[in-house]
């Protein structure tokens, strides 16, 4: 079983659902050392078995997957409708048309069965908590299982299901809340402050993310009790990703993140925009059946570099985002984190030793 | 001018205006090493110097007083009635009458004057920048002079104003968002995000808080560089603190913490409770109006120790705050950040140093 302790650098990378995390991303990562992923997030199994052979064909190293657990129950088709009668403008706007409300599973179990089949080193779930049956089918063949979590409670419920390590985000991640329920609290705890709670609840190794965006973040997360550190924002301007240009050319602007269900009918991190501030406060729970709604608009938005009109998914550090390489991005936050803890430590060292040094003559 | 690196430990008490800040508190993390903190807000400047006066009889170290800078403008009156209108039942059902929503200035000015004649190692403001005026005023007497921010801009424009650092807030923080607008980015950047943008903006030492309640969490906030960290939550069931009771008995408690302006009509974070619950969504931007009108009820509620019914300022990590006095708070944080950042750092050297031996054997 995936152990990360095998890494070279306590180095992740964030699947990026929607755009971004391309093999050619997971592939980098991997090369340089950290641990690359695929984000199998509204493909078809099909798709994500394409990707898996890419990234095979192209690295020898451990990879994983990240799945979206599917929404319990349909949301009321009344309150979808409403946000859509609110959409029809921006849909005329755009010449395109609002997409149909369907509530699906996002390819649940034959992505399940992918997993099982083609054993990539870790399957990380997003969105909620695989029962303990689905933990231990993928640990029988061999994957190691990672859930995303956002508070100890959903922590715990985690590591009782058997799972081998547990993503810990904080409310800085750019795009969807990952974890379980949609509700008052999904808006989130700090990065410190919910790693410093769940690592007095449970035993697994923790991976944090969440505003990571250089070397030293990397160490405060070490610190407060990570094993390693995941990094989406980071990579996004990676020649590497699959960020839009439109994306691109703003993302390290000081434009403020928001919290949003404008764009998918879950609440997910973005650079504020106009959509995103004319739609926020309308904007009903009801994924995935939002999402398939304005997937057509946001695809033209895109398509015509309207950046005004698309979900921009960022992390709250997104202006410190490098424009570099993956790997070197991966090098570089590893060898400033190192020289940030072996600074720090030695500094806080010598306030002892002159302590320790005045308290021996009193 | 006072300087952090006097102090034994990089560690400050936070200044928690409105009850659980004491003399006592201050002194007792003083006397450990730390800075302690006074908290003029919502104080008579007379009742200030009474205070300070306090603490000056019980310890010769350096200690700070934080000022709350005025609101420039008044709050509609129409807006504020409308609140009122609808906290009637709160008042009848506690059997208090409403505050006058009164506009003041917290008797700033005086306070001001005797901040420049008591002159206490340091004197940190929230809610605003002070003018360039006010900061050189109270550096030529000596006083170091701190200011609040919560993002990049403000960083910026409190360093050029002349201050001497600055207190990095995360939005993990109990209490009030102390940043100079209560716009849509009150809400504010994870503790992580916003040291590490402010770090790379100015020059000034940072002390970072919000969320900060136990030594890993301390020892994060120095590699994200920081110089100190201020707790206040981690403080609060210290027995120098003036916690109520009501809240000392659920303040370990899993109870999630939300932003409400309901109490103050600034947004402020608080453990959630029946009134924040029923009144945040309608409660307007108008402080101090908001806070001079629930005056009186959150005073009833406190008396008859109603834990529902009044504000319950309190971090994200509130679950984890240590039950002992505050010198060993102190102590034992500065212990554990020491020893935490000594192990994380032997953990990395270690593995840098088995890749330079890899490496060293191609």
């Amino acid at each position: 079983m995936f152990e990360l302790a095998e890494l070279r650098h306590p180095i992740v990378q964030a699947p990026m659902a929607g755009g971004p995390s391309t093999p050619e991303l997971a592939v980098a990562v991997c090369e340089a050392g950290g641990l690359g992923f695929l984000a199998a997030g509204y493909k078809r199994a099909e798709a994500v078995r394409d990707e898996i052979e890419t990234v095979r064909a192209a690295t020898g190293r451990p990879f994983g997957v990240n799945v979206f657990v599917p929404t319990q129950e349909p949301a009321d088709p009344a309150v979808v409708a409403r946000y859509m009668e609110r959409l029809k403008r921006e849909a005329a706007r755009l010449g395109a048309e609002l997409g149909s409300p369907k509530f699906d599973d996002d390819d649940w179990e034959r992505k399940l069965e992918l997993l099982c089949a083609e054993r990539p080193a870790v399957a990380s779930f997003t969105f909620g908590c695989p029962s303990a049956e689905t933990v231990e089918r993928l640990r029988r063949a061999d994957v190691a299982v990672w859930v995303t979590v956002t508070n100890r409670s959903e922590a715990v419920q985690a590591s009782e299901a058997g799972a081998d390590a547990l993503v810990v985000q904080g409310t800085e991640a750019g795009g969807h809340r990952g974890g379980f329920a949609d509700d008052e609290r999904a808006a989130g705890l700090g990065l410190l402050a919910v790693l410093r709670l769940v690592a007095g609840a449970v035993s697994v190794p923790l991976i944090a993310t969440g505003g990571i965006v250089d070397g030293a973040a990397v160490a405060a997360a070490l610190c407060a009790g990570a094993s390693a550190a995941q990094i989406g924002t980071a990579l996004m301007l990676a020649p590497e990703a699959g960020t839009t240009a439109a994306q691109r050319a703003v993302l390290r602007d000081p434009i403020p993140t928001g919290l949003t269900r404008a764009f998918t009918g879950r609440l997910a991190r973005g650079m504020l925009n106009r959509f995103q501030r004319e739609h926020s406060a309308d904007a009903p729970v009801a994924y995935p059946e939002v999402h398939h709604v304005t997937s057509p608009l946001r695809a033209a938005a895109r398509r015509s570099g309207e950046s005004d009109a698309f979900n921009l998914w960022a992390g709250q550090a997104h202006e410190l985002a490098p424009e570099l390489p993956a790997a070197a991005i991966v090098e570089r936050f590893a060898a400033d984190a190192n020289a940030t803890l072996r600074a720090v430590a030695a500094r806080f060292a010598e306030l002892a030793d002159i302590l320790q040094h005045i308290s021996d003559y009193p």
